[in-house]
């Protein structure tokens, strides 16, 4: 189940938006960071017919909060986000929407402040960054607006093609959490500069949070770094 | 050139709103059939940085007036207008973006009423009828996420899907070769059973191939394995 997280968002009006647009796709789940009065009489009226959604919505105090029962966190940015972020590299809503047919559980797609987007603290605790690739000359989208993308291409990958095989369950936190300790302990014996040692760390993290691996492959792969 | 044409907007709110997309995903020239006062506060106030193209649009009395010096007019409609005029059978935004590359000349891509779409009449002075897919529950979306869809998809296929900043480009396929190569002599020195060998192998490679791993990334991990 996907579930649209906004953090702190500031007006109601885009948030009625979101509800109204999540509910055309087919999406149910709404989560605020934030308080309650961001529901007001403008967030009821761009809602139209999903008001149903925004009562539903649930409310957190705090981003880690509101991420942490999920098994998936997919951070979206505006403005080619990867620029402030240098660490990660956002990959684009289509090919989010053909990565995401591979992941089971629970998943939270985060959408951030309409000025500020998401903090690097918050960044970094997602698995995954999309960024919706936009003209250099304004990138900057309305907040409802480009969850109406990313929601579209999710709907359409969706609708379009079959789901894939249930044998196919992505690796657990846990599972990743321990590859990747096995591969840092790994490195730390080898002989080569500290610097490089790190960078070998993050990309190697990297690369198993974008992969969707699964929990066979990751106990397969640890055998290698023993 | 394609030119985006509302047909009697209701709210300023809506049209600013469309300015802004249509900035974000680099299209410039705007038709309103209507009047001049919807340009009013609260579409200045969505339009943000895209208030340049309020302020070139260009209004007309009727529809005919505000198509008749285009050469190809695309319709759009919400809820599978197909149902409703049941003469044209409507094209998903992807397939438009595909089709939209064989059409030479000033183009027209019509967005009708909030309430009311697009009249038949108006219909059959179109080209061709392009919908977005959505769930049947709430198929009515919002006037300017509707055209974020659709701009979205046709500066996607413009632009190509992949971002196209060259610090962030996918390894080649001899990097990532090279990287796979690096790995299995890895793993054939190491003292594990055989089969176990071939399976971390696949794993590896699959994990590469799925992950688009960029060229410096593929190179530094390189080292981890030497």
């Amino acid at each position: 189940m996907i579930k649209v997280i906004l953090v702190h968002p500031k007006y109601g009006g885009n948030v009625g938006s979101v509800a109204r647009v999540m509910k055309n796709f087919g999406f149910k789940e709404l989560r605020i960071v934030g308080d309650r009065k961001i529901i007001n009489d403008e967030a009821k009226m761009m809602a139209v017919h999903a008001k149903d959604i925004l009562e539903k919505a649930k409310f957190y105090e705090t981003f880690d909060s509101a991420i942490e029962d999920l098994d998936f966190i997919i951070a979206t940015s505006g403005a080619r986000g990867g620029d402030r972020n240098l660490k990660r590299v956002p990959i684009t809503p289509r090919e989010l929407a053909e990565k995401i047919k591979e992941v089971r559980g629970n998943i939270g797609l985060v959408f951030g402040r309409e000025d500020d987007g998401l903090y690097n603290e918050e960044l970094d605790k997602c698995d995954l960054l999309v960024s919706i690739p936009t003209s250099e000359e304004y990138p900057i989208m309305n907040l409802s607006h480009a969850v109406a993308v990313i929601l579209y291409e999710l709907y359409i990958s969706k609708v379009g093609n079959k789901f894939l095989d249930i044998n196919i369950r992505e690796a657990s936190k846990e599972d990743k959490e321990l590859l990747i300790k096995k591969f840092n302990e790994f490195i730390d014996k080898k002989d080569i500069p500290e610097h490089k040692k790190e960078l070998c760390k993050i990309i190697f993290k990297r690369l198993v949070n974008r992969a969707f691996i699964t929990g066979k492959e990751a106990w397969t792969l640890m055998s290698a770094f023993k």
